[in-house]
């Protein structure tokens, strides 16, 4: 029986495997939920960013979707990201995640118009009525253009509307914030910056939703043991190879690309050399690795010694 | 018989008119329709930013659209909006427009993921090549983080894949040199910077999509025709005039509230006082204006003689 | 004997030509001056960010200024860049600039510190009260990271602390708002937007302060005269011919210098190739064109017909 | 002797005390030295952001430096701020500095024009050779609008250019990317993150340069002691009680005044609450907060339990 109160963890961010035509590929969403349990991990997040949520449609968020919570067999608690445009969006989207099994659901603040503070407090209670699934607030302010300020995540949190955040605001002290304003309540942080797990750990995060433990769950997994274990020096010395490793493995897309394209191709290459997709496809615009790419992501991969 | 190398002047950004519980609200959109039409205006911009494109549902784009298309009865060119988060999103939405009975259409740069140059070459292609009808760019950073710069736009007009430009991107710099860069192409240029239009017409623009448009159609018309008779000293009149209001009305929203909810709500509600829709509320999260705020922008249009 | 009411036309920012050990080139001023003055130019103004200001010392602006103004010898305005950090050393700057025999000043928002829209309006009340020379505000949030909104502009040209406006900002909403709530006060602006003279006289400009003048002056000029004659189409071809140099011209640094020191190198390689200033130093920490950074922007004014 | 590979704990960015008419306030100086030893501090910092470097005249610059070296009289290590608009501004005050007798030297990139890092390296050898004393690099891109990149400070401090890192970016993937490719060196990083302070120690730092341990240095030298001694968790309540603290205090400006004028008049009203400085005078165009704003910095004060 899931508890988000017990949330806790590396809970990657996974990918959305597509076929070369654009199809999800539901052959690699079984592999990469079962290389993910492999791992260790204590959670997913489906249809993230780093899963395309934005780009897909209805049908293939859904399928992506069922495809993940089946794999999963309840071995692990599924959070299904359905931020979106608007709050009737949201609650489709919301709706649709109860529907195919999420335990429960990420929700950022709309994009393309930018919402007050004002506006995002009702428009998270608005969602939570009507879907009545566990919610974490996602702060992701480069892709949303808007803030989720630490007094607005502190009122959601103690009124109960949201039981945790994901945090991939690179704004620290905002997050240290609410951790503080926070810790009298059952309420879950996980921080997005996969860089500093250990010491947002230390901070008092709960667990992290690593983009790159999609490729190195285990990594993670172990960065996350250690530190729980309170051996932070080797925990540090997990991360900082991983550090290491990322800063190369997302800038290995061919001039002229988007960063965008890059990491994601950087993450479906790494998955793929593993043998756990078949293919780096991204959703277009966003450029897909031609075979050299992929070559390029193996070099790093094997020169930082994880391949 | 629509022919994309002949638009020209006015073509207003229409809002969506929203029923209390948020659906299209079908007789108020063919009321502003012909209050388009009596006002003279030479085309009509479904499903803009200010059409509140990216909130609506596919339904209700498509309803929004179609019943736009049947109240305007062929008597002026309709431009739909397409752009969306992917490809594919614009592709579906580009066929759905297609359908309803567009006349061409309007993409901007997929928004979330930020698509690089290169990549957005690929992208206007793609939707070009799959739902063939006239397509217009529209440069709109402040929305969808990416520009479109000058050279692409160039590169998309030279090979044909786009029939014209909407410019809302506040670079006027750029915007000049895509007009001399395809004066030689049978190219149309609007400007979405409502408050120089008369600028942008000297500067070679062959027209405006101006939000304001909605409220007040005639002065705009009247604008463009001051201007293409060449008494530019009215134009400038009229135009100044218009800003001076421009200002005051989009900012008529109570406090802690979105700029885009105060701008949205200022124009609905200049619509609804003068009769032609019904309500004046907006998709949420953003606020929808109260009978107040409503109020308070009918001060403004009587304080500045439109009322 | 100046006339701060009667300022118009094509006021150069002009460069400051450095030695190879970056002091101040007195003969190259001169030459320069006198290069303007041939040039027909209605002012000239010195210190600007195309001066570098912000980078020489205090006996380095001094020496600049006074070699300007006697090399000018009555013929022509001179205005002089006295922004800074602080309202104390504006101040200083502006006595030294009174001593010098500047005929009036340009003031911009201070940088580091970025001032709120209340403390903008007590500094340049401070260093009028305290100068007592005709100021012009200088708006150009690109540099200083803060826009002088049209209001205070507005407030401060009502009450009579400045007397116009040099506007950099690239908000030609903002330039429209303010030209229309001084039109009934002596009150000048100019736009620093080059690219784009024509379309701002036509708005209403009483000229341009256009740093690519500093190369070319006579066509500056002629775009003038062709505007005031009311011959738009001219006037607009002068300026089209002119921006299309000038995006060459300003791009002729070496990769991985930055976007500052290749457009003042392109301009002072402009000036040395035309035999008016001896060097093309800048001051760094901004890196100085070599021979063939040079040759390259030769060669753009060779293609578009100016050398 | 001052060692600067032995650089460590806290260095407060000391405040500039004036006086009403805006001149240094000598006695006010020597006292906040004081205050500061007393409090256990590590070093002090000198002509920071915090100590209004930007502002000052270069000879209130050289009498700020002077007192505090005196003062501190060679029990603790002075910092000197150094940065400015230009590579020569910044030599010249390094010869001041290197003359008022300070220990090592602190540097931005310069503020104004845009250096990229190919032109910042070659501006900080250049410092470096002409002032021969150690130099911290000050990564700020907030108010310098330029980031010292990763890769830049790494080859900085392998070549011996720099000895240490003062970061106040917020970028904590690159703070700890510089932590791991310095740590190889006998180089020193200090966070500006005062709120994080705790975390950033864990993560490697070896001390801050807090602006708010001006009013509170004892309890940042406790938080340091509490983390080197290993007691994280009494570390981060000391650190989670002057975050609380912060936020308030560095908001009590009144309406219409900007955020700056607001952070330095709460830190000098803290001090002047305590008699350590007279006045809680900045330097124009900033604010200096009145008896009532004052106040308000008591109130706070006290209701944290510190006054």
């Amino acid at each position: 029986m899931f508890d988000p109160t017990d949330m806790h963890g590396i809970i990657p961010p996974i990918c959305t495997p597509l076929t070369p035509d654009g199809a999800v590929d539901v052959e690699s969403v079984r592999r990469l939920v079962a290389f993910q349990l492999a791992g260790g991990v204590h959670g997913l997040f489906v249809l993230g960013s780093t899963g395309e949520l934005a780009v897909l449609t209805a049908e293939q968020r859904r399928l992506m979707l069922e495809t993940a919570v089946a794999a999963a067999g309840g071995q692990t608690p599924i959070l299904a990201g359905i931020f979106d445009t608007s709050t009737r969006r949201c609650i489709e989207n919301g709706l649709m995640a109860r529907a195919a099994g999420a335990d429960a659901l990420v929700l950022a603040p709309p994009y393309y118009y930018r919402a007050s503070q004002r506006e995002l407090i009702a428009h998270f209670r608005a969602v939570r009525a009507a879907v009545e699934l566990p919610i974490l607030a996602y702060d992701v302010p480069g892709a949303v253009n808007v803030k989720l300020e630490p007094a607005t995540v502190a009122a959601l949190a103690e009124e109960g509307t949201i039981c945790g955040l994901k945090d991939s605001s690179g704004d620290f002290h905002g997050f240290r914030e609410v951790l503080m304003r926070t810790r009298h309540l059952p309420f879950r942080a996980f921080t997005g910056s996969e860089l500093i797990v250990d010491s947002c750990l230390h901070m008092g995060a709960h667990g992290s939703v690593p983009g790159l433990a999609n490729v190195l769950p285990t990594e993670y997994v172990r960065l996350y043991d250690l530190a729980r274990a309170g051996d932070w020096s080797a925990a540090a010395a997990v991360q900082e190879r991983l550090l290491a490793c990322f800063c190369e493995l997302i800038a290995q897309g061919d001039p002229g690309y988007s960063p965008s394209a890059s990491a994601l191709g950087g993450f479906k290459a790494g998955l793929k050399l593993q043998g756990v997709i078949a293919h780096t496809t991204v959703a277009e615009p966003l450029h897909s690795f031609t075979a050299a790419e992929e070559e390029r992501v193996a070099a790093v991969l094997r020169r930082h010694g994880y391949l």
